[in-house]
């Protein structure tokens, strides 16, 4: 009977035979059928590698004539003889399963050499001490791999020898000590295995390939398979491949190269090379590599050649390569290639290039750009290659980067920046009074409060850079200082910001302005044709809509009133509402917020001509817009020690009764959102009729509005019916005042479980839904953000008792589950329901994904996201088809 | 063709003619069949009703004849005429639809009186004042009824009337008064109607029938059967009936009894009656009725047939009845029978007893006990015959009654109770520090702060009275007072509350102890028979346990860890644990709080021998165990302000810090629960080694324990299991010891929305689930209980946007859905996996009724409610079967 095929040359293998012949096996095959020259090679089956177990650790019958057999064919393309110790050929022995386990499995290089091949390989490079070198290497992997000895046996042999002679690297060793490792190694070996070293080749061969199979089943190994769902029944291949080195002479040499420059995008070959050299030469620095374009005068024919190779790499594999390459003797031998990596940039100007050039197609553009990468084209950033003195790290608030002179008050940010001049401001916290000092500042710094506290959410909203909760801070207002440890900054003193990592650096750093490429704006144009899911933004003013537009959104998905009212010069008057003793006084104060709120709107809807804006009724609880309770109550006893006035003390405790009545144990789950709307009907009825006004001077101006009306944190119809009857009479009273019609929707948020579990009976009295992620994950996982990212969530994901940090990716499994059960539910009521999502996770590719799979009509996110959502939309759409 | 029966004498009809009949022409019938002597009278169908609408409002042809023929009866029994005007019949007429629509349609009594039969019933009467007070209310009524006359303007006749004689009650008007009013009514009618009154009682007759038919279909009627989805076509009957009076002389009397004392359930027949009297003369008070036994002498005959009647209709509607009665000329009467109100101890009493006498069987027994009634029976309460100065009201915190001195401040209230004093601790808010003074005081009032405050909390489980949130309160320690508008009450001044309502009440009040009679634990045991579901107390003290189990507790489905904590001499010990600055000093906090957990568990475990106790692990974040920000901030700045101490500022500063590091925007939603045993294993490892100590000890001593072990707040599988691994580790480590082993199970609370989702995936690692409704009815609406019950709960449900306070009655909807999900996904992989509830609805009987429903093994409760409990869950079984 004949044995199976158990042997394949590279040649004879396909891309297409990963399961016989493990990953790297079909890549060698692949690449050496296409024509690059690959140092030749073979490759011993999977198959093998089961039959082996099956029979208790020995090899197939007919396996070591098979490979005997092939090696000769190798011998003839290599023009080496294996044990030959004029032109030895050596080879490498290594793993290769059909699913890659990066470090699991073992590789031994060099083999083929032994006391005499050794001599001739000094020979042939004229390098006796990288024969030596050479040999020590396959001393130590075989004696580690093959024959078990602890690695750690033969570093200290090593570290004695350098010790003798006082040095410190490996590189600073001569020949001859070389060959005192090696005597050492192989006395090592003969000491610990009572044998010495195998100086047959062909046993060596053998004894390693058995190293291999058996190193598939080693703890690490089968830990590995479990951990990563990998089948223990796969098997792994052996491959076993020629050597070849650039250091035998001036013809030689090796590089690396891409074939695209990785940080532009441009076309053109981008690497470099050193003659006479191996690999790790390159890497060791001791020499200065030369540009690859050099190598076109220093060996001509070599550089047409590997310019060829590369197309044919890049055709071939249709993305840029990343190829290592090695000249031997005028010979060009490719060792690998593989996907380069790249900048966002030039990831995009290669992805549309390759369109044009016809080598991939534009959905294939699209799902290799990584849309998370492109948050760096969006904001301004610190020059990747300057160097930082970071002196604390806090939570990343706001992205963008920031530089300016340190300033701890709100009204000094102002005038420094009336002043021109660019500060940071750093406080413990912010309050709505800080809020002219966030609007003078470049960036804004803070030692407590959280990823929603309110310098962060002001922040974002105006895209300013900031750092929240860097709890290591201690500023001393007194003193107009803050420290870090030991060290100390004055006001004045110069600091920048990275928002994005949250990261607090001295002095002043180079930075980078945002860009949106044509290449970009390209590949998004083919997105928007590809995707089905919209993709709207969350904006707050007429300049941050403008913003949107130009970055392709398609309507507002989220205009937070409340960020109007933090306005300095509302305030006060919001302040007077929220403190009025009657109906009448906080009408009074409503009336004069009135035409404020109506100019909001008008600018709003007015640059989102054509397109939908989402209008959300007053969200926060209105303490968020009244003074800190500790710091008055501070202030009071201040005031009474020293001797303050009477009536102000008087007018500044009933200020904290008021603030404290107000004042919620869990803000996030008090009185808020459609709660206020309930309990407080002239607050919802001044909004609704400032949006209805400036609805009515926007088409008596012709423009084509298409307001919708939102009202959040909705729990039960009864609430949503309640005031969307609220609406539709204050709509009909403006319409009949200004003799003019025009149309609206109501719908409402769906941010809290009950909302989502009961979502038919909402769908009844809504026009569309909004997912308000970021509440929804609060309420459903029970995890207040603020708290949860200062106190536990690292410890979480440290621990692995959850993936990811929710409040960045959806959390598909529970809030995913709700979000499914409240779609479902709403279309069952009404098939053409408009659903949305307007949370931070609008933004995030892996959620923008799950609100594809879901149905949703589209994402809502801040304007500095749109492009990312477009992109990652077209992937979702491309990647469920 | 022969038309259809569309008149019934009473005699002719049945309890279950209902449709036909309505409810009170069924009633009457019911009673004149079985023997109960009503007015005569008949019954005009619902049919009729219907056939008249259909006819454009005509009656069905042979109406008017049926009527005649039935009325030629009716004079017989009566042995009166109607028109007769020596010996007038007088009948009412009253409408009776199916389902009883109170109020909504009309009535017209005294028809057949006209200007000559009001002669002669003036005569039989001898009381002419009587004869045209009956005559001006026919009047009256037929105008405003059947003629459609503004009743304000018989009103204002009358008020001209008793004008002339400056009087002010109706009653101080004589017959010549009355006389005058009708001449004047007659007058009106003919005015408004162009017509005079019509002196044909047969005219009267078929007017008014006319009438109460229209009525049917007025617009209040409409709405009514509208919102109480009563269907229009079900129509009204008109019931006729002989009019008989109490007061044509001394062989005439009325009363009103019932069958049982409902006072006390004694029985024995209790009631009141007066001689020659109308019922309405009962209750203007005028003259003093007698009680009912006294009948027996003045009428003996007349008294025998009445306790016979009543023992007749308490066996035939098998209840006790509350009857009106009159005697017309030594004949008795019946005009009303229904269920008499009765307080809760009289409704066991009766129940029971009706059981003995066979009556009714144990089961009707359980479902006549409104649960909700009993609480008053198991919490000192307040005496309802007391008359109280209540001086505001605040949140009913914790039930029970108390009164005492006012005192402002624990360590006083601490020294009072040493001297025997009784003292009420009045606070704007406590907090640990004042533990000691909540032990003293016999109840608490604070200013501020709701039902899950700290207040709150340790009251209730202490089960003490607590008032809380009484914002009207102006407390003012500086001078030892606290103020309510002009009302002052300084330090040793008396007040009493009542925790159920939220009293707070000036001086003493008398009151009541709590009671189990005997009749109450038997139908408990009749209860626990039938019910399915188990009922559990939540205890966290010994005492409390004992408490439980004498009130029937079947185990402990929840014992909090932390009150344990807030115990005086631990708490400096927890606050050391928590400011640890290093494992080491944490690790020897813990030790030293070992002994103290070790000995709670072991009493709380030996208490409950031979029952299951679910012990809960530490829970609450840790800063509630740590002083207040605001007080310490406010102090610093008096210190600094005062020439502190530099090394006391400092000392407060480090506090203050700390205390800020660990307090929370939403503590509800933060780091508490198992996330602390996450990111501080030492403390639930010192736990976990705790009760296993105390189980060790416990074994050896021959107690037979149940332990479970209770991870709160888990959201996730892989809480459980990390949490789960420890706890095992640590048991067995204990056996090792201690040489000894014992069953134990681990489980976990669902009370956030995620874990009520993955139920399925949880319950891989869960021995049980107990439902903690608080935390997941606060999650899943996103309502903090604190903040929803003081500022929107009362629009909420005024407004009807929510039906009940979702704390107090579990949120079907909502709440429900996930509960219902989670018990459907866990016995999906567990069929036998145990559930409970132990939040707060474990004892509120509509809450109880749906975890019965849902398939729950148990509800756990406050040990004071664990009867309401075993009652409401053997109700549930029988409505639910």
């Amino acid at each position: 009977m004949e044995s199976n095929k158990y042997v394949y040359l590279f040649e004879e293998g396909r891309a297409d035979m990963r399961d016989l012949l493990g990953g790297k096996g079909a890549n060698l095959a692949e690449m050496t059928n296409i024509g690059i020259p690959v140092p030749p090679g073979f490759c011993i089956t999977t198959e093998v590698c089961r039959e082996f177990y099956m029979r208790d650790r020995n090899f197939p019958p007919g396996t070591r004539e098979q490979v005997l057999k092939v090696l000769t064919i190798l011998e003839g393309k290599a023009g080496k003889k294996f044990g030959d110790p004029e032109n030895p050929l050596l080879v490498s022995i290594r793993s290769g399963a059909p699913i890659s386990m990066p470090g699991m499995m073992d590789t031994v290089l060099n083999l083929g050499l032994n006391d005499k091949t050794v001599e001739g390989l000094a020979r042939n490079t004229g390098n006796r001490r990288f024969a030596y070198d050479c040999y020590r290497r396959l001393l130590n992997m075989f004696g580690d791999v093959v024959l078990g000895i602890d690695h750690n046996k033969f570093e200290r042999i090593l570290d004695i020898q350098k010790d003798k002679k006082d040095l410190v690297f490996d590189h600073q060793l001569e020949a001859e000590d070389w060959e005192g490792v090696v005597a050492e190694y192989k006395r090592l070996i003969e000491r610990e295995t009572r044998r010495p070293f195998p100086q047959d080749p062909t046993e060596q061969l053998f004894a390693a390939i058995y190293a291999v199979f058996n190193s598939w089943n080693t703890d690490r190994a089968k830990i590995y398979r479990r951990i990563n769902k990998i089948p223990d029944q796969l098997g792994t291949a052996v491959n076993v491949q020629a050597m070849v080195f650039g250091n035998m002479g001036n013809d030689c040499g090796t590089g690396v190269a891409f074939t695209r420059n990785p940080s532009t995008g441009f076309n053109q070959l981008y690497g470099e090379y050193l003659i006479n050299a191996q690999g790790e030469d390159v890497v060791a620095g001791i020499r200065t590599p030369q540009p690859i374009d050099t190598l076109a005068n220093e060996m001509p024919e070599v550089y047409r050649q590997f310019v060829d190779t590369c197309g044919l790499l890049e055709r071939h594999y249709r993305n840029m390569q990343d190829i290592e390459f090695t000249i031997e003797r005028g010979k060009l031998y490719i060792l690998q290639t593989r996907s380069g990596k790249r900048t966002a940039q030039a990831a995009i100007r290669i992805a549309v290039e390759m369109v044009k050039q016809g080598l991939i197609s534009k959905e294939e553009a699209i799902t290799r750009i990584d849309p998370s990468h492109l948050n760096q084209l969006l904001h301004r950033r610190i020059d990747s290659s300057a160097r930082l003195e970071v002196v604390a790290v806090g939570l990343p608030a706001s992205p963008g980067a920031a530089s300016g002179q340190v300033v701890f008050d709100s009204d000094e940010a102002e005038k420094a920046a009336k002043e021109d001049k660019k500060v940071i401001l750093v406080r413990t916290e912010t309050t709505p009074d800080d809020i002219h000092g966030i609007v003078a500042a470049q960036g804004i710094l803070t030692s407590r409060g959280g990823m929603t506290s309110h310098a962060a959410v002001v922040a974002r909203g105006m895209g300013k850079p900031c750092v929240c909760g860097c709890e290591v801070l201690r500023i001393d207002y007194e003193n107009d200082q803050f420290s870090v440890g030991d060290l100390v900054f004055s006001k004045g003193d110069l600091i920048s910001l990275d928002g994005a990592t949250g990261q607090v650096i001295r002095g002043m750093v180079p930075m980078i302005d945002p860009e949106l490429s044509e290449e970009f704006r390209e590949l998004l144009r083919w997105a928007d044709h590809i995707r089905t899911l919209g993709v709207r933004a969350n904006a707050d003013t007429p300049e941050d809509a403008l913003k949107a537009r130009e970055f392709g959104a398609e309507g507002i998905g989220l205009t937070r009133t409340e960020h109007m009212f933090m306005a300095q010069d509302r305030l006060p008057i919001v302040q007077e509402m929220i403190l009025a003793t009657s109906l009448e006084e906080r009408q009074d104060a409503l009336d004069r917020l009135l035409p404020m709120q109506r100019g909001d709107f008008y600018g709003i809807l007015k640059a989102m001509n054509n397109l939908p804006v989402t209008i959300r009724l007053l969200d926060p609880p209105l303490h968020e817009f009244l003074p800190n309770a500790e710091e008055l109550a501070v202030e009071i006893a201040r005031l009474k020690l020293t001797g303050g006035g009477p009536e102000e003390i008087a007018g500044k405790e009933s200020l904290l009764r008021k603030v404290r009545a107000l004042s919620e144990f869990n803000p996030m789950l008090g009185h808020r959102g459609c709660r206020l709307g309930i309990t407080y009907p002239e607050v919802y009825q001044m909004q609704a009729r400032a949006i209805f006004e400036a609805c009515a001077l926007l088409v008596k101006e012709g423009c084509k509005i298409i307001p919708e009306v939102e009202i959040p944190l909705v729990i039960d119809v009864n609430e949503l019916s309640y005031l969307k009857e609220m609406v539709l009479e204050v709509a009909g009273q403006v319409m009949a005042e200004e003799g003019i019609r025009f149309e609206f929707t109501v719908g409402t948020m769906i941010e809290v479980p009950r909302a989502a579990l009961l979502a038919d009976e909402i769908a009844v009295q809504a026009d569309f839904f909004s997912f308000g992620t970021n509440d929804l994950t609060q309420t459903t996982l029970g995890f207040s953000r603020d708290d949860a990212e200062g106190k536990f969530m690292t410890d979480y994901i440290g621990k692995k008792i959850i993936p990811d940090n929710p409040f960045v990716v959806i959390d598909r499994k529970g809030v995913g589950k709700l979000m499914r059960m409240a779609v479902d539910l709403g279309r069952k009521i009404k098939p053409d329901l408009l659903i949305g999502i307007c949370g931070e996770h609008g933004g995030e590719p892996d959620s923008i994904e799950f609100c594809h799979q879901i149905g949703l009509n589209y994402v809502s996110c801040s304007p500095f996201r749109v492009p990312i959502a477009r992109l990652a939309a077209a992937q979702a759409h491309i990647k469920n088809r």
